[in-house]
């Protein structure tokens, strides 16, 4: 491996996964962080300092306030900020370069450069460790999915319970929403552990749009997708788990559908191992759809059959590499961790999407997630 | 004002409320917006087109894929990207310039630049006039503080209906730990339509660390620091708000503390309103603290007092501009939108934090939070 600068990060570990790997702590302000001879450096507020020093991984935890003091009189009468601070702490460190992740912000970038600094920004992964999952991390996936599986189990429930009355379904005397279907699926979550927000639970025509959340009426004999994707509050892990259910009696045409989604899931299954390319899980895919007659096309309103990818790494955040798709050109690792998720979207049928997360291992993936596969639920 | 080159953002909406004010949508992925002779445009894949397209206030949504197949035509046997499929747009249009937000991702602001496209990056806010709330956005916090005071109320009822045992509380034969107040507060706030991450219920000493969410059993007779910031599901906007509550008897350094924090809310409030700086709100605050004899000090640990800001603006983002503090050198707006939550931290003694929200006025300003403050639970 080449080797490069040391990491430099200004990031909150809220929107950024790469902070919280690197810390191991939640700060929700973005804060400077950067590696030096192998040792963690975080520079925060007085409002983070004592927090932070006690209970991340960082090995050295500067004050901000200092810098800023410092900075205020080295450049004197000007506006003065994290770049600013970064630079005096650089000299005082004698570094002259660092790497940054494609999505350091552009403004501090920019300013940095001018005042001097080497940037290199990392080309793929900050820390291209993290797409390997070593034993506590996958079990922290499965935990994630464990509560995942917690809010699809409650809106199985939900959904049972439902009765069909005038074209929709009602719950406990009054409409069964996608909204309701959501709240208690989040609920549900919640008391796991976790927090899943942006659930989707859309049924009919909405699933059709894969990250339609779903809203208004429920409705008997269609199909509804429960895609639930919670982030475990203790260790900031995500799960992520989708299982499609039909409350009443499914048509041919939908047993069909959901059929050749669950085919088509095993068959990517059956493919993944260290070694193999993410490319050929998908094409695995689309092949068994293509070999059941579901066809995939693009019009001016949008898309039919399966346009998005098989997978998708997990971890600290819910989208990372490696990625299953048509354009995907890489080797799954051992270690990897994947999202397995074909789907089929046919607007006036419905729509199936069928998702589980799976550790890459030599022989047949193991599965992180666990959940039946039931969904017809007269 | 100068006129500046239109903006361009790539972000997703969940971490960029940019991305979100700019759309009004949710979209969890990074993807291209723009602004054109001023029609908003959006470019996003098969997975979310029909979706954006329907329910968004972009003008112009395009597809991203035949962007991606056009890019790669071009640049025929280089990797291609966002900065690359931005570059064809922006030749489409005969646009060569764009203002990006200062967190707009680095490495597509460099590839850009090395393509030939001027970027300006925004001093300050990409949307300025996002710092001024209108009649809907301020119902939308209100609506955000409903579910924090929903979530406020259930810890306070919770509180209520514990009892002490062996130097801890106890609800309903166990002990009542931070983690369990902070499940309640979020169920709550779900149940009233909104998403409370990171939720604070912190007690005693963990409580003098302003960001310390709070973890294992609470005590009776310690300042319990309850902050609840949830996410309105279907604005986006945030609510703010933090109550101080006691299980027991209060000693009187403990009432002095909490008095006073009250006292310079109270003198904050009496402060603001429009053309007011936001640095003389935060002197009032120092100044009454100060008054009352509460120090404020910085050691090797950490700091005691009052060591944060007294309010921030709060919308789309839970922390945006203005702020108020020691070095904000700004105006307050009419209709900007503030948090007012002085706080003082002693440890052995406890902590005590206190904060609503307002819009500013030409007079006194609008509450757009409310809940009691009545703290000490006998």
């Amino acid at each position: 491996m080449i080797s490069r600068p040391p990491p430099l990060l200004y990031a909150d570990s809220e929107s950024s996964s790469d902070a919280l790997y690197f810390g191991r702590i939640s700060v929700p302000d973005p804060f400077i962080a950067f590696g030096l001879r192998g040792r963690r450096h975080a520079v925060v507020s007085a409002l983070e300092f004592a927090r932070v020093k006690g209970n991340s991984e960082f090995d050295v935890v500067h004050s901000l306030e200092p810098y800023l003091e410092k900075a205020k009189t080295t450049w004197r009468g000007r506006a003065v900020g994290t770049a600013e601070v970064i630079l005096l702490i650089a000299r005082e460190y004698r570094q002259r370069a660092f790497t940054v992740p494609a999505d350091f912000p552009a403004g501090v970038y920019a300013r940095l450069r001018k005042l001097g600094l080497s940037l290199q920004i990392a080309k793929g992964a900050l820390f291209p460790q993290r797409e390997v999952k070593g034993p506590d991390e996958a079990a922290a996936i499965r935990e994630g999915n464990r509560c995942s599986a917690a809010g699809i189990a409650a809106a199985e429930r939900m959904l049972r319970k439902s009765r069909a009355k005038g074209g929709r379904l009602h719950y406990r005397d009054s409409v069964l929403t996608s909204e309701r279907l959501q709240t208690e699926i989040e609920m549900a979550c919640l008391a796991a552990g976790a927090v899943s927000s942006n659930t989707i639970a859309a049924g009919g025509d909405q699933a059709c749009d894969p990250h339609h959340r779903g809203s208004g009426p429920l409705r008997p004999n269609e199909l509804i997708i429960t895609d639930v994707f919670p982030r475990v509050g203790a260790t900031g892990y995500f799960g992520d788990m989708t299982r499609t259910f039909l409350r009443g009696r499914a048509s041919d045409g939908q047993r069909e559908l959901v059929a050749a989604v669950r085919a088509a899931q095993l068959a990517a299954l059956k493919k993944i191992r260290a070694g193999v390319d993410g490319r050929a899980v998908h094409e695995k895919v689309v092949e068994v759809f293509e070999s059941r007659g579901f066809k995939t096309a693009t019009g001016p309103r949008g898309s039919t059959g399966f346009f998005h990818g098989t997978g998708h790494g997990v971890g600290l955040a819910i989208h990372e590499p490696p990625r299953m798709n048509r354009t995907a050109d890489i080797v799954l690792k051992m270690g990897s961790v994947v999202t397995v998720e074909p789907g089929l979207y046919y607007p006036g049928l419905g729509a199936c999407r069928i998702e589980d997360v799976v550790q890459v291992t030599a022989g047949a993936p193991r599965m992180l997630s666990s959940y039946p596969y039931d969904w017809e639920l007269r």
